[in-house]
């Protein structure tokens, strides 16, 4: 009786876009597994509450694992010290998991948008299941990505046709445009990356709290509409605390 | 009472990864518009079939959309018979649902996969609603891309920390790995690019008919596998005619 670990994509801020499968695998769980961060937000923890409860008609054992605190930035070596914090949680993950998860059993992650993209559960728990001393299998279930949520909200195809979609960092957009590259999805701008490159020929769809009833949209040309997304994000993130925002720059 | 047209991403090959929004924008269509194509795949026809009887419990009234017969490659002025084909499919597509959808009611679109990546229905009913006589109001409900569905099923991330992932045609890829670039999905590849472009250096993670009962899966050091993936991809081609596949390439 082998033990097993899901990874649940349950989409990215509507609990409506929680799949038939991710229903299914949340209904046969015998133990679900809470990441709990340092700061996590309430609405992200309800999120996941309200999932559970909607589709599991039987009580469901929770665990949570707690990531040992993140080194600053300031501290000496950060790499040596962000190193030494991984390790530090997969042996807490590691050993939650080994105490918790039973003979036969099935333990579940459930994972905010889709697990492959910019989320890094997925490769804490192949690293565990590695490093177990009893076999552990895995399996991933796909969820809705900000992307596509992004996307659908705005109503427009991400790639124009026979061309490329590039998903990256907004660090990496800071840059500039990637080379011959039209269509650029920005993730994870903590920086408002937007305003600051080079506006020239390039329009912008821009969403917040995606698919939730706070979303909010803004498209249209960089130049023009750029002072107007700082201004709604900024009220947006006075308002609510924090902000969840993503973007597609699309060159005209 | 306006009309409304609601594109829904059903997923990439699981009747399982249907979402919830899915189901509830199935269950209050007045009508589905359902495209056929001059050589549908009866599995395609089969999984649409089967999603809206799993979760409709009142009949569904169908309409067709017949695409007019496409140019052949050998046209003289091939692209301005494209053009001239694209018009037409507008003119039948926006002559049906002026006929079929009635004043206060929904129709609908069940989108493979999702329908905002290499997928065209999206960008033909925006311009057939923008065309309209009457006012539609358009919704879409994002899915399960096979993107996704390949990163699930090989239990892999698309992105490495902080780096970029490309979402490309195959075609572009026979040009090489775009530059500064790890991370490129293939897509629509009807020549197994994989196989031609330089392997140095490269992994891929092959999929074909991701999340069905057919479900392959080839990973390794591309110069190695390659030649598996076409034997494996000759052998699917023969025994099902036809398949679906979509790839990862990944620098080491």
């Amino acid at each position: 009786m082998a033990r097993e670990l899901v990874l649940i994509g349950i989409g990215a801020g509507n609990t409506d876009w929680v799949t038939q499968a991710a229903v299914k695998a949340i209904q046969r769980l015998d133990v679900l597994f809470v990441v709990v961060k340092e700061k996590d937000l309430d609405e992200f923890v309800e999120v996941r509450r309200r999932i559970v409860a909607e589709h599991r008609d039987r009580p469901l054992r929770t665990v949570e694992l707690h990531d040992p605190p993140r080194p600053w930035r300031s501290t000496p070596d950060y790499p040596a010290a962000v190193r030494t914090w991984r390790t530090q949680r997969l042996a807490q993950w590691g050993q939650a998991v080994a105490a918790e998860l039973g003979e036969g059993q099935t333990g579940g992650f459930l994972v905010w948008g889709d697990p492959s993209l910019y989320e890094s559960t997925l490769a804490i728990v192949k690293q565990l299941v590695a490093a177990a001393e009893t076999e552990i299998s895995v399996q991933v279930i796909p969820g809705i990505s900000s992307v596509m949520a992004l996307a659908a909200a705005h109503q427009i195809p991400l790639n124009r046709q026979g061309r490329a979609v590039v998903i990256e960092p907004a660090r990496l957009l800071a840059e500039g445009m990637p080379e011959g590259t039209d269509d650029v999805v920005a993730m994870l701008d903590g920086h408002q990356t937007f305003a600051s490159i080079d506006p020239e020929g390039l329009d912008i769809y821009w969403g917040a709290y995606l698919g939730s009833p706070d979303q909010i949209l803004v498209h249209g040309d960089l130049a023009t509409v750029r002072q107007e997304i700082l201004e709604v994000r900024a009220a947006a993130v006075d308002r609510k605390g924090w902000i969840f925002d993503t973007y597609l720059i699309r060159r005209r």
